[in-house]
């Protein structure tokens, strides 16, 4: 950490910050400058309250140099996380792909679907059972009813399933019934939340908030692994920008950056990012490519009577047909399809 | 509403859609352009799935013209809403300053802000118990023993009290203690909790979300007041931008399309905003002139010490400067402090 | 065109509206709802001017429905446009590779580039001789004499060249020493060098503003064809977000908006829009995947020495791995390098 | 400045920085940390490649300390720059007023437009004669024509001018017949133009970019200053963001954040920040009262047909009743109309 002092800083305003760095057991160097003086501080960050200093009136700024993460972080986590979720693999030798409706809406059409995208490749039934929606007026989901009929589906087809929850209420249901729990991109700062998923122990995938940084996001993931799930993957899944060609912007340099920063597995969404059906395959083509351990693509059976997120959702023909265009990029990148 | 067609859509692909929208009991008005066919709809579109429309494949967009929300909708309810919060009006008519520290510390450190920002002019104590920090190591709040620190120094002052609530169960302790609840910028779509809040019955301060825009902050107010609190306030604290020399942009054009869309007051605060101390005075003062109905303030006994968000808390004697320097704007705003 | 009647609208109101709009010699139909009343307008909108429209007190907001770009519009041109520069050709069947450095430095420098990224497959040489710099202290390149380097370059290995210009003097000069003309992103919406560049009736390489959508990207094309130079290549290279993990956001799915809208050839430029030397090929892979017509990189002998953008430039081994590497990815596309 | 290695660092590696750095004239001082080192750079920054520096493999980051711009900073001119546009004065004593057309139609149009905005209390008239338009099929201004107008309408009535200029050819005219030249939004890193501008000796008015950071904005003030025009005033006018409801997010804690690193004035501009006519006055009192030192209004004699830009005019008698309106926010303010 670097602390950088105001050019008005006299010595005993440098010194002030020094002995309360200090007095925490931390070290010091100093840096005087021909504008400025600059503290360079060693030693156990956590002792000390950045902000009391940030806060001080002669300190200009605070430089962290290192990351507030520690479980997330690939320095001290060197290898990439491999973990199972039912009978697949997430991992860096797998592209684990994730299929199904947004919204679950009766058993039937669940079941359809779930041996459509079984018989297409995909190893994770994903189906909404806990919708959060903008208006209070729009389908809220069928609740434990649709966690139900997910075990139904994955007893019936060996399928793994994935379902996000918006309250401990819905964490408590879902353990019961499904093999991961997802937390989405409004919750991704709900730390009460993430808490509660984290003692949960399932595997968790957690989509990054509309806005959120990098970082933001790996914190967000340290709350679940310190709370008791070590198996956590990340989703891309846009971010909101100026551009309303599409509904958000397909962050795929985020897929690198957290290669270098985590050792956590990173799923992309194409369907979600884009709202546009088109444009899956070219950006899961493109998600692949560029490091991504696995997919997440809405499928239904008839998307033009979905009852959510209709005009992203692939029906079974399309959906075969991307699974098929992928194939010759999963092989590219050396990973097998999980 | 309005369908917009496909410029390839046929006659059969129009009357398909004009047909699927009669049969939920609404009209239709065919336009034929010379390059596109547009259908207006005219009616109750709550009983129309429009996701389903969007995802035909000869429709081009759906062009939505009236709002999703009813209750926070300036449209149906043209008087500004005013209520009481303990002793203090919420309102058209008053100015209401909500000040005290980021973090509850101890009940004298309350105690002493509480007097102090009393005696300066304002009206309701603000102080988080249940803190929402972006990493698992930072403080998280003295939770429900900083609510009774609340209610303490309520007793003693007369101040209405305000705290953050993050959880189910952070809403059941707060009832005991506070007089309004607060939903903080990260769980502006926390949609469960919006409902937990809403059914509690208190009135409620809804920060904006950090990328939301006003529509979807305007739909998250609908779920309180459709849980069952009509008194919601709305707080503009900045929104993410690339810009980074301020912690957030203070969007105040924002507090003037609230003006025109809702009955609700708008609250706006400088301090989350910009987390820069000597801001806090000159956006205090813009807020007031483009009609806010109120201001929350970071104050703190010893900011250079604070827990929590120290670089924007304003000392004693800098808010009470602050709020001399407000009181003529106060009154060019023909209001009065409450 | 959707001309939208504010809900307190007159009959007189919508008659003097639809009077306007047909004294243009447009057809207008009417829809009445129960809560507004639209005009569809039908004809030549060029002849209407919309902004008169928009700010009569009793339109709420007219919606266009048709884009305002021609000559860069797939729907008037539905076959995707192909052409040579110098030997090279950038269109559907080819993946061009445009690569170079930054700056021009010296003779030998650029020799030596050229030479190298030739031998690795390139076709297009780039190069900096007029740098638009943020601060006026940094170095702003050789100008005339840069491009001499080009020309040498060009001719002692084949190589097309292309090189940003910033001024009509610029232009001036380029048109003589190289193959193709870039407008840089700081310039998209610099309509007089526009025009200039589009007289000049080289190829032009239009980078995308920092904060500019597809449409206003698309309208700038529209500058230079309508001004007399067909052949324009759009190049992606980063949008500003709030993100600050790289240097801008690559937005790929910008590539499937304008292969939906525009049959001009894109170019994703990996580079400039990370920063990051590690992270150009996994985004050139996940460019081509998505359906780019090229792609361009900085490549530098000596990129710890460059003059400009070091950070992010490969030298000849990183440049040749690279190309090796993205080789069956551009097979797996049905397009030959060129 | 602040260089600092990454933790794989070795010695030889952060030698072999120390040496480039002092083989400059500069000198370093090390700090050993328990993760990383860094040095501390001290001396004239301008020797120093930096971007050298951060390419280099071993280099985590390179963090500056002090400010690119020079002539436009505080720090080294901390009297707030005053100037003198004909009889006007801008800086920090006065309130300017800026009003007038979005373009310049007729000669008729525009005197009538100058006598009432002067009768009002403006001192500075503005007018469109080369307009910047996304489309190359909107009208682009009366160019020459347009500036003889501004000349005849100031000569009548005394006011000073101004005029944007989008080329070194309009900046050849302009300065024959304005008092003060304005560089538009989208050419705030048009550098070319930024030198054509500084060079031609008028006052400028420098709009901010759509996306510029205030660093950005500086650093395009100092190539004005550096280049002969000391006189520049900085127009906030709106950034891009997410939100759609008002047509750009007008951000009022830059006029904070500019006052605190620039000695040059400040003017807002909340008619083309919003691009809504009933937010002019909340947002225009918004604006003194956190600091502007003047402002820019559009005002035109029949909004309603106005050729540019009319949802945001305003006509005669709305702005009479603005400039009333805001006047008791200039006294407050302590300064006089100008």
């Amino acid at each position: 950490m670097i602390i950088v002092m105001k050019p008005s800083a006299l010595p005993q305003d440098v010194d002030k910050i020094v002995d309360a760095v200090e007095k925490e057991g931390l070290k010091t160097h100093l840096s005087h400058g021909e504008e400025v003086t600059i503290i360079g501080v060693v030693g156990d960050k956590t002792k000390l309250d950045i902000q009391r200093i940030e806060a001080s009136p002669e300190v200009e700024k605070v430089v962290p140099i290192t990351e507030s993460y520690k479980l997330a972080n690939k320095k001290f986590h060197p290898q990439p996380t491999s973990f199972k979720v039912k009978d697949t693999v997430i991992g860096p030798d797998t592209m684990t792909i994730m299929a199904g409706p947004c919204a679950v809406e009766t058993e039937e059409q669940l079941l359809c679907i779930a041996r459509a995208v079984k018989k297409a490749g995909a190893t994770i039934l994903r189906g909404g059972a806990y919708k959060p929606r903008t208006s209070p007026y729009s389908f809220q989901g069928l609740e434990e009813e649709g966690l139900k009929y997910m075990k139904t589906a994955s007893d019936e087809t060996g399928l793994a399933t994935i379902c996000e929850v918006t309250s401990a209420h819905a964490v408590e249901s879902a353990v019961k019934y499904v093999s991961m729990l997802q937390v989405g991109a409004r919750n991704m700062q709900n730390f009460e939340l993430l808490k509660e998923v984290g003692r949960a122990g399932l595997p968790v995938l957690l989509k990054r908030g509309l806005s959120a940084t990098i970082d933001e996001w790996l914190n967000a993931a340290e709350y679940i692994i310190s709370s008791g799930s070590p198996n956590v993957a990340l989703c891309e899944r846009g971010i909101r920008t100026f551009e309303t060609s599409t509904r958000n912007t397909l962050d795929l340099s985020a897929v690198c950056v957290l290669k270098e920063r985590t050792h956590l597995p990173v799923i992309v969404d194409p369907s979600h990012a884009t709202g546009v059906r088109s444009f899956v395959e070219p950006l899961a083509k493109a998600g692949i490519a560029c490091g991504a351990d696995g997919l997440m693509i809405e499928v239904h059976n008839d998307p033009a009577h979905a009852l959510s997120d209709g005009p992203q959702s692939l029906n079974f023909e399309q959906f075969d047909s991307v699974m098929e265009h992928i194939k010759p990029y999963i092989s590219l990148s050396g990973r097998s399809l999980m």
